[in-house]
């Protein structure tokens, strides 16, 4: 044989590791240990191995594209600074690894069966899967389109802790509300009601469920006059800040479930001659831009969403890339810390 | 030969139109004229024409799907409401010829060449192109596609008037800016300010243009000490009327080129004392959200952006079902109108 360029295989076995790990490294590195890439970049460097991009798209026919499907009408997308800065984490990550991102938006009335058909056509290599409903047919279209899939959020079926099913990074909800909740008991609230987002989402569940453990555990029973739904929306939180004055006009604290509704809850109580939080103490949940820009700057729950998107874009890198030499990925549950301003 | 299922020749012969026209009818009819419509729908019921959606694929080689590529980075598509409206718009005209909607966002310090490898990939039937910036290399990647496409606003190297190249949808921004600063004119101010957007995008040359040659009919000299650079956000915005405020403590007016840096004038306004429209009056461009909420509420130059992505998305339909019975599809410029409300 005459010189020839070395293989993937020669590098793999120069390095003492597997060919798919190779390929891994080769690839982005995503999901091999330090130590590792470290050593399979020693005998890339030392072979003088050239990994061939052309070449390896052809023996793995992938598109260089992950999808990033969002069940919301684009006023939602649009609206929520949450989805902007998820996005950049998870573009961020996959922009390393030279892929393309392309946003699919499936809104009220959109016929869920054409994303179906485009992921199964062969057109992407991975899918990232948001905000998703109970019931929502988008799921099962990721599962028979065969492609590797991460959810951001737990997917409906699961109960939070749950490990077993669907790959996903969801962040402390429950704790993140208990956290809330807990603060406006220590400052001596007693009717702490609650403005909650679309209930068929984990997310919103878990948050009215930290919200009751926490009153539960201080021996206070959870008064239903004091729950409220707001739809995750800036409108939907005025409008439940307006009828819980209403239902409870002695209600002394708010715990909204993200800021955008906290910031409505303000307008409502602004309007109504409440001052915050003297009157009535708000909490928020997010962290993002309405919280600092709100007036009275925003006490709410901090999640880093922009490393929840970077998460979402490693583990799916790591079910596109698998490999023998480490665990398969886990799901993620991400901590949160209360930011304490001004409204409670 | 036995009964066998009328084909699209027999609809075509029997309708008196071309096999293309048939097949722009059961595409959903974009670019046919009413009559000629309903006689195909007629032609199609006579025959009992069963079109072959799997079939069809099959033949067109189609993907069912429609790229819309923004040069923009996530924070300044989801911070201005242009943008959300303009896919809305988009989005409901494809959803009703059964197209998939998908969104490539390019930032700076991306990678333009992996948009053109998806694109040239075969992935996608048309492509829609937004906010290009000169010397911008997306155009070419669009031609080397061979994809059909179509721009939002007029790409850089064309002339306001200008017909023969790329087919694109505008907006009159020259008449806008004109009518906006010959009504702050009209009510007497004399020291009218400009904060202009980025110039190397032709929406904010051309409004910067219609501005000079508004002060220039009514025989003001330019005063390039008014003119400040806002970039079309908020914070740009805040900042160019710090600027004015600093060189030109008599500024009595003036023409923000969107409502963005509309509002972020206000703010500076507001934060010095200035009384609007008393002391200053401002006049902002797009007439979106922003507009409504500003206090005091934003006069402005309406653009109907939802109806400008319609167009650009039934402009694409036309170009990827072209028809011998049709004109070719012409650019098109939308009209403007004034909204007189309370700053100015």
């Amino acid at each position: 044989m005459s010189a020839s360029r070395p293989t993937l295989e020669a590098v793999a076995a120069h390095a003492g590791v597997s060919r798919a790990t190779v390929s891994r490294v080769v690839n982005g590195g995503a999901g091999v240990r330090e130590e590792v890439r470290e050593r399979v970049n020693r005998s890339i460097t030392e072979l003088a191995y050239v990994p061939n991009r052309a070449a390896r798209s052809l023996v793995t026919r992938r598109t260089g594209a992950v999808a990033v499907v969002i069940a919301e009408p684009e006023t939602r997308v649009f609206s929520d600074p949450f989805f902007p800065r998820h996005l950049r984490g998870i573009s961020r990550e996959l922009a390393r690894h030279d892929l393309q991102l392309l946003l699919l938006l499936l809104g009220e009335g959109d016929d869920p069966d054409r994303i179906g058909r485009y992921l199964s056509a062969g057109h992407v290599d991975g899918v990232l899967m948001f905000s998703l409903h109970r019931d929502d047919p988008l799921p099962a279209m990721a599962t028979a389109s065969g492609l590797p899939t991460v959810f951001g959020g737990r997917p409906g079926w699961e109960s939070p802790g749950e490990s077993g099913g669907p790959l996903h990074v969801d962040v402390d909800n429950v704790g993140g509300a208990r956290l809330a909740t807990d603060h406006l008991l220590a400052r001596g609230r007693r009717r702490i009601a609650v403005i909650t987002g679309p209930l068929d989402q984990t997310s919103a569940q878990d948050r009215l469920t930290g919200y009751r453990h926490a009153l539960e555990a201080a021996g206070l029973t959870v008064d239903e006059q004091l729950v409220a739904h707001g739809g995750f929306t800036m409108e939907g939180g005025e409008a439940a800040m307006a009828a819980l004055l209403d239902r409870r006009p002695d209600v002394d604290a708010v715990f909204a479930c993200n800021d955008l509704m906290a910031t409505g809850a303000l307008r409502t109580l602004r309007a109504a001659g409440r001052e915050v939080p003297r009157d009535v103490a708000v909490v928020g949940f997010d962290d993002l831009e309405p919280a600092a820009w709100a007036e009275p700057a925003l006490t709410t729950v901090h999640q880093d969403v922009e490393e929840m998107g970077r998460m979402m874009a490693e583990l799916l890198l790591r079910l596109m890339n698998p490999s023998p030499d480490e665990a398969p990925p886990a799901s993620v549950v991400t901590p949160v810390r209360l930011v304490v301003r001004d409204s409670g």
